[in-house]
């Protein structure tokens, strides 16, 4: 289990976006509220989009309250979409290759959750990976092996059905084995312009996922809240745990759903894994 | 803050020592119970006596519940002699130099707690350290700092009232700035036959500190269990907190207090700061 | 191109395998003389097999010159077998995982050289490796993947006829791909008992390998050297490089061809690389 | 030993500055040229000043050659002014807080070469710091300590002056304890204007220190270099070693003397300690 935060808007640093917030994810690497482990201090990873060209990885194996460098360059990294992930290894070893987000030309990729007897269909699930995919895998983690079979089920044409084509073809052979409750995961996946985000199990209550509300509202109804005035209308922050207590903020996704922010339209849709 | 435990007794395996106890040095690393931090992810170390020679260290800045080389090893390190500290930082920066325990010689020494303001008297302090002893400095924590400031003032030839006369010495420096409540310990100290364990606070309640019954009572209370009936009467831990829920195993040390384990004595003494 | 050593007879200590020679691994870490890196940085790997059970390891990702834990501990590890690696890749990312040795049951495996074209054999490779066995798999190098082929096709049963079905599936499968040069090779297998070691490559000169002459032939040479008199008749080493210019203690292994060593029987055999 | 360059003039990005020469700083870190240490693999760091506001810094005690990190951000690093320096520890221990450049307020100061005989002065170095700076001094090598020394002998008002004064301390200390040729040092030293660096030895050779021409020189001599045709009149590079060799652009600065850069004068004076 791990915590991760995407954000789509106004450009701010990514200061203000890890280190001030109450409930920052740097203090939830230290004091998780929601989900099984309490630290993620198995690494961590942070992706952003310049102004121009493939998005910017900063990735390490350290726990993120400890990363010297990655507060001395945080006020200076300033971009309109983040990525932003904490690891608790549910198992993979800690290394800079595990560190989500993953990244596959110009999309990110992160996971919160887990593939239940991942050893056992990672076989199955490599060899249905596009040939020509297949070496840019760098790590061992349940998650990137997911992200480039979402990839090889048309992941840059159409999300959410490479993401439904791929749990599908998972819980499929999860099941072959007898493997129950395959699949929990709140996932993002983005390309510079949008970014989609899902919240799923097989089975039970899926990993927590919560969106902001709609900044008009916001300025509304906290006048003297600085930060809010100064937000764009369609600035978005998706968050596996809410980054303060502010009420009328935050918003769960309900279980089997996804929604997309960044292009304008803002909608939560039902998300049902398909056969392959 | 940090967790550490000390042992003297039959020799075991480090992984007996560290990883198999229910509420283990391993588990206390993501979740401690009494003290302020429920993490201790900022480097750990762990230093045994072998047959002959001097103490043997491994210390490592990353987190222990990481570290594979150190489960691999642990199975292999025996010793009658162990000293385990993990680490949460209070300020200075997470680095190997930075772990305790410290080494001089044939001397272990580790540090619960906190020297307040140390900035403002760390000056004073390395003034006063023996110029021979000064060059082996390596790190930048307190404790370091008052472990040699103990070794100036007579540690190698009597414990106790060498850190007595060190904690008086930082009392009065805190004192002179107006800083309050300078010193929070409990500190292990050992030569390789007896190991040392002080509890105090300049004022309120010190950092928690806790030792094993004599075993005889464990074994005529525990006759099923293996472990106890095959350690010898003199053996001994002292720990941070408790390794497990066992009734009657741990015994509270009181404030302003010390004891000694291994060498045929068991009695709790008073501890009070003296002027140099 | 790495650099790594051999070593099975008379236990010692690894201190004095790996940090006393004149030309030790630590100095070839820094200065290496035969091959096209002077450097060997990128982590390292040490194994070796402890009195009953599974062989030990111990690996890091910096380079070995900088490593105080493992200086700490070489004088208190002993055995009769170890394997030393130290690393300069030719691309996977310096993690742990990717440090040799490898290990699987009571084998080990390391290597110097490279598989050209792995990105583009990989898989193909992946795909030959009995299901069972992959799940083991945990970093992203050439040298585990060919190491796990080589289990696939007997490795257990026999070594060299394993090694040469591997190197000859993996020769064919470039050849496919109009791969030039596919495999170059000096490898290290052991399982606790014997040492196998091969030098092949399939065009030009193979990686240097060298082994170090009967210890009964250097008493006689230099009988005023202690650490010759102590050893066993049955000694040897196998290195990348000399470990020192002793004249008449090392000879070079030839190109396709093997030895094995430590069970009595010392013969250097060609080598051929078979179809599958 | 280690080495090191400084950048002042017309922006670019950390990526053409240290990945891009020749003979670039990365390719220092694995085969350096002049010293006596082929390999500067002990950690590295990069400051740099942004717009506005104090220089930022990067460190880390792994080879630069391997960081990922660094690989990425350098494109998207853009500054006028560069500290960059990768290290061969002459003994002090591999960790952040040990790597160059050091920061004060808005100054970076990093070195090459080495104070004989530091733990034996040390000591004495740090009681004449300023004790409302001696807090801010994080690591333990000797630059560090020098810098610092420096600083409370004057170096924000006048650094040659600070600088000649802080080596005739040195000097003089170890002559009182007979350590023969005690500085060893080319120091580049700024405060986001100007650069100054230092050649100095107390006898033989000092470490080698280069500075490039003046580009309008070398925009005539090579007016087909595009990147030469960009930069700015007055942009200047200070290095341990030529990034190249491309005939005329570099110069040697003589023993015993110091520049200026970046500030519109260009003259090479001489550097005497003095006594304090």
């Amino acid at each position: 289990m791990c915590r991760w935060l995407a954000y789509s808007g106004s450009p701010l640093t990514l200061h203000q976006l890890i280190y001030e917030p109450e409930h920052s994810l740097i203090d939830q690497s230290l004091h998780a509220r929601l989900g099984p482990h309490t630290t993620n201090g198995d690494g961590f990873g942070v992706g952003w989009y310049p102004e121009t060209g493939a998005p910017v990885l900063y990735r390490s194996r350290q726990p993120i309250w400890n990363d010297r460098n990655l507060r001395e360059l945080s006020p200076h990294v300033r971009s309109g979409l983040f990525f932003a992930h904490i690891r608790a290894s549910t198992g993979a070893p800690v290394q800079e290759t595990n560190c989500h987000p993953f990244r596959h030309g110009k999309w990110l990729w992160m996971h919160n959750g887990q593939i239940t007897g991942f050893p056992l269909v990672k076989r199955e699930m490599i060899v249905a990976i596009d040939p020509s995919l297949y070496p840019s895998i760098e790590g061992s983690t349940d998650t990137e092996v997911f992200f480039f079979l979402a990839l090889s089920f048309g992941l840059e044409h159409d999300p959410p059905a490479a993401i439904e084509r791929a749990v599908g073809f998972i819980e499929r052979a999860c099941g072959e084995r007898g493997i129950p409750d395959p699949v929990r995961m709140s996932v993002a996946v983005g390309d510079g312009e949008g970014v989609w985000a899902f919240r799923y199990s097989s089975s039970g209550v899926p990993p927590s996922l919560f969106y902001s509300t709609k900044t008009e509202t916001l300025r509304a109804q906290y006048p003297s809240n600085m930060l809010m005035q100064a937000l764009s209308d369609e600035t978005r922050l998706v968050v596996s745990e809410p980054l303060g207590e502010l009420e009328g903020v935050w918003n769960e996704v309900p279980p089997s759903s996804y929604g997309m922010v960044g292009r304008g339209q803002d909608e939560i849709r039902p998300f049902a894994p398909r056969a392959t």
